[in-house]
């Protein structure tokens, strides 16, 4: 189904071949898990120690070939144009331009990133249950934390439950206490939680070949006036924007949504990064949700929602929900606080 | 000190200056781990997330700059050479020509990969103590494997492990049952251990940023007479490469040596893969110990030896240690079975 939709996409760009070999991108177009593959229109190029699988689970219609013979598969033609991603190495390129010097090599990343944004009934299925399954491990991951953690100690906590219950972590796993969640990307070190500080976790587990993404903070029962003040105001956000997210609108459009109420209620400036981002085989992939993402939201697109206002040296509040947008708005599949 | 040896190797190649952003490449020369990076020779360009980090445990001679202004580190002389990594994305390759058009771009991957491959004092500290956690958690690992468990169960006893007391897994953790050993990769399914055949393991533990790794097989009481020929043949090829390691040598000499053993064996066409690899930051780094692998060894040189042999449908077994090149032989790093 997608691969029909990329076959389309070839024929409109007027593409004599195609060569994907990004390892995401494969899996997407295959169903195939290779590290060293190049899939062509009509073979999947790899070497001997995945001959066997790609021979058995390949798609119909995709030949499984030594990689060593690739060169068959270059249009001769003076002028044939190539599909290829300009994400590989620059090494890649310049192998795969000496098998084809006389092809026009089409950059067709964005092509494949669109394509693999809308996702398949089995991707949808599995990214739901690996975000059930990061919702449980942040209620387990919760009831274990301790006054005197640190959050090295908390952050390990949840990465050993995402071994134990799925395939570990999708991205490292953020822990911060107080004002260290100022730092959006701040690495989980040796500061104590007093039980009594806020704790922002940023957290994803891997399930079945897929990722989930959340943010959730632990909001202390007397939390500072301007704490609870931003964090009203990034839930707000957060709310604003699942409600407004529906097929047809733009990513930009979606990003504005929650923008807004954050610059209303006069924190616009601690606003820094953008709304959120596509989530499937890999953590970060289309569509951007963010000021500049010119993407048009489709029906069956997962993403996260994400605001967030970040205080240098006094505190930091992300709400980050995973959202599945459905025919008319859009389904939180990272349900709970 | 590898920062020295960097700036000399600058000299050596004429560069006017160097561009490198790989980021186990960043971490080798900088001691800072950090994903957008370009380190040129006297500064390390990077983004509002990373500079405070840089400025603070940046190396002596490397100032922080943001990377929005990389276009000031260019050379504007025609026929400059610079020095840049051809693993780098294609397309980021393009961002960068186009900074320095008239530049004459010299890939010094290899360099930096040779540079890499002698680890420093602190980096075999780090990878002595991943390998010798890797070592206890497989002792751990192994007690709790019992028949009735298939792969899956086996490899997350694994991975939660590596999880509760390291840093996570270095590689995606193999654990093939029975005949699943003779695929090279094979990634751990529902196969059910019946306790009497052979296991295969292939796992490595990350810790503190660096990686370990080791093959080790359950070899029953009861093996097959085949099994326990093949096996006691790769042992001994692990064995003799072992006994002959030392500096000097090219890596090939000693990819020699144990193919010579498995061929006299008579399986020499069933070890399709080369003998080993350098382990560090990453997992698959220089030296390459295969038929072609032209780096002389040296002292500090750490790698593995993993001879294998592989009967398609019939069984697989694969020997694999982390050693450490010494004045005089090599250290095995990975010790126990």
């Amino acid at each position: 189904m997608r691969r029909d939709e990329f076959m389309k996409m070839a024929r409109r760009r007027r593409l004599d071949q195609t060569l994907v070999s990004d390892e995401a991108n494969v899996m997407a177009l295959t169903g195939i898990r290779c590290d060293n593959a190049v899939v062509t229109k009509d073979a999947f190029y790899t070497d001997f120690r995945y001959l066997p699988m790609v021979r058995r689970f390949a798609p119909q219609g995709l030949a499984a070939r030594d990689i060593r013979r690739l060169a068959g598969a270059m249009p001769r033609r003076a002028g044939s144009r190539i599909g290829y991603e300009a994400s590989i190495p620059h090494s890649r390129f310049l192998e795969l331009k000496k098998l084809a010097p006389r092809a026009t090599f089409v950059d067709i990343s964005k092509d494949i990133a669109a394509l693999r944004a809308v996702k398949t009934g089995d991707e949808i299925a599995a990214i739901r249950a690996a975000a059930v399954l990061n919702c449980e491990i942040w209620k387990e991951a919760r009831t274990r934390f301790a006054p005197g953690m640190t959050e090295r100690d908390m952050a390990r906590i949840i990465q050993t439950l995402m071994a134990e219950r799925g395939d570990g972590e999708a991205f490292s796993t953020i822990v911060c206490v107080g004002a260290n969640a100022a730092e959006c990307h701040h690495e989980p070190d040796g500061t104590v939680w007093n039980g009594r500080e806020p704790v922002l976790v940023d957290m994803g587990v891997k399930l079945n070949g897929v990722c989930s993404d959340m943010t959730r903070n632990i909001v202390p029962p007397r939390a500072r006036p301007i704490y609870r003040k931003v964090y009203d105001l990034v839930l707000q956000a957060n709310r604003a924007a699942v409600a407004a997210a529906r097929p047809g609108m733009t990513a930009k459009a979606l990003d504005k949504v929650a923008r807004d109420v954050i610059r209303a209620g006069g924190f616009g400036r601690c606003f820094g990064h953008s709304l959120g981002h596509g989530v499937g085989y890999e953590i970060h992939e289309a569509p951007a949700v963010s000021k500049r993402g010119d993407m048009v939201l489709r029906e069956g697109m997962v993403f996260t929602i994400e605001p967030g206002v970040y205080l240098e040296g006094n505190l930091g509040v992300r709400i980050e929900d995973l959202v599945l947008l459905t025919g008319n708005g859009c389904e939180v599949l990272s349900e709970g606080d």
